[in-house]
């Protein structure tokens, strides 16, 4: 089959991998309806991240169940499915206090590189999720975006503990934080700072619920959050960034006894701990477990009550990836969408 | 009136300081029953935290109303009354939070020193909590434990989500560790891991609810707890320490999805944020909103269901305060009462 490998950053190839097989009882093999580019894939694009040899890329996808290993029993052939990033058991106690993506028989599926033509899904009967039936191909889209994006959105919009009557802020314009946006608004916040000086992304911010966009950053972010909230800060923040600055940004933007949710992949971030002490804020994130979600998420999409697949503003057939890197690289596209 | 002036890292002196008097409208003066030499003391006392000039030192105080303010209406001369270290005017939307110690108009009582004679006491409707009536000598060791250590314990256990069923580690034993211990014990948790290599403490520890004491520290600890705990961490860590040591082993001993109530003062911490990430703890904790819990903590203390004044395991007149600091300091004392 052909599958996008990184050989070093940059250096993006469509190339021939060996079709994936069965190897565990419990794997599923499946037919990729669609895969995607992420963010976070472009951290080792960017060298920020090493590069260890030729790495399959991709992780996150939807497609149709072509084979189940002989312990599988919730998943069968022919079934349109959904994944995450982390395959778990969702039967460990961790996964039962909703941590799929720290289970303790968690694998990833990122280095089994679903920006292919198949994939090996490992745990299938925990990790794969079934729509009520195929999908006609204008959900596929939100299905796809359901897989990561916005399922870590809407992650970080639970672990900011957003609710009715509070004042949201989301740092980071990317998919995450836009989809952020659309759980916010979803989980009954009453107003919504989206922070972007991307007009595409302003637009799409304000389609998904933002009331408020602001362009400012830093410090001077942190200035206009307080302003319109009577200088205290946002009841709720999240972050979908991973940086120093955007953790430090999003910390101060919230009043003390807030929450900040967490999502963007941290990177040489540190927190200062006198700071967080006296800030008073409440700190929860980390990977989303997105199979906590699924679920919800599925009957919201195929309901048509949320849209998510907005967020793919390019579509490119697979071969033409190295092409979709660079377009989200310089922030051309918000999210790329690959056809196998 | 006599009162504790720092002047220098170690030196302690017993001093006369001016009789303090109504400066608003909102203050009130109490005659003091007792004061104590707070942990967070010894960080200036050891040139931890640098002591700029003369300094009168407490914050921690119980005691009886002299004269109040022309606004006070709450408060009565004649009224024994508890506080906290941060005054707060219990009616601000941070206060009603139920972050009193954030109160958007907070004032720190301990620049006014209450290891002295008398006290004044800003914004005092709001920062002083009356018992039913004067009570009998040997509670006011308790109460005045719920001026602090109490109050900063039981936040800590608050803000680690301590509940029915969960175990429980405690990192310090310090009297914010212990009654701490205290708290969990209160909050209906099902094991309480209490981490002390002393004696005394232990001993304590176990008096107020540790089901299981722990000697290892750091690395050690941390297997030690993922040992009691089927390789998972605790449910709920509560950190009375301030470390980056410290901090790290409660983040470290703690499981997916659970919770680190921190309420040691950080000093010198930075917090790794690919480990925080991927550790999928929440994080809570800063200085306690002691005025939050103060009725019911007077309400069990009143009743004798809780005795938190055992912490205090040496009573001093207040002139030998500077022998109470090097008892502290030595770990010869886990927490000092200075009778004025």
């Amino acid at each position: 089959m052909r599958g996008v490998v990184m050989h070093a950053p940059g250096d993006i190839r469509v190339e021939k991998r060996e079709d994936p097989r069965i190897q565990l009882p419990t794997d599923a093999i499946i037919r990729l309806s669609a895969s995607c580019i992420c963010g976070s894939d472009l951290w080792p694009y960017r060298g920020v991240e090493a590069v260890k040899g030729p790495s399959p890329m991709g992780h996150e996808y939807v497609g149709v169940v072509q084979e189940v290993g002989s312990e599988v029993k919730n998943i069968k052939p022919g079934q349109f499915v959904i994944g995450s990033f982390f395959a778990s058991d969702n039967t460990c106690v961790i996964c039962r206090a909703g941590y799929q993506s720290s289970c303790i028989h968690r694998e990833l599926v990122g280095g089994l590189g679903a920006q292919a033509e198949y994939l090996r899904v490992p745990l299938a009967d925990g990790t794969l999720v079934t729509t009520p039936d195929t999908p006609s191909d204008d959900l596929i889209p939100s299905f796809l975006a359901a897989s990561d994006v916005l399922g870590t959105g809407w992650f970080g919009a639970v672990a900011a503990e957003v609710g009715p009557g509070k004042t949201v802020a989301v740092v980071g314009d990317g998919a995450v934080g836009l989809l952020a946006v659309l759980a916010a608004k979803q989980l009954g916040a009453e107003r919504i700072i989206a922070m972007s000086r991307h007009e595409p992304r302003q637009k799409l911010a304000a389609h998904y619920g933002a009331t408020h966009i602001v362009t400012e950053r830093g410090d001077e972010g942190v200035a206009r959050i307080k302003e319109l909230t009577d200088g205290l800060g946002a009841h709720s923040v999240i972050e979908a960034v991973g940086t120093q600055e955007s953790m430090m940004q999003s910390i101060r933007s919230t009043r003390p006894g807030g929450h900040v949710g967490y999502v963007g992949v941290a990177h040489d971030v540190r927190l200062p701990g006198e700071e967080l002490f006296f800030s008073h804020v409440h700190l929860h994130g980390g990977p989303a477990p997105v199979r906590r979600f699924l679920p919800e998420l599925i009957a919201l999409i195929w309901n048509r009550q949320i849209d998510p697949g907005k967020v793919f503003d390019l579509t490119l057939p697979l071969d033409q990836a190295a092409e979709g890197y660079q377009a989200m690289d310089e922030r051309r596209a918000i999210k790329v969408l690959l056809n196998p």
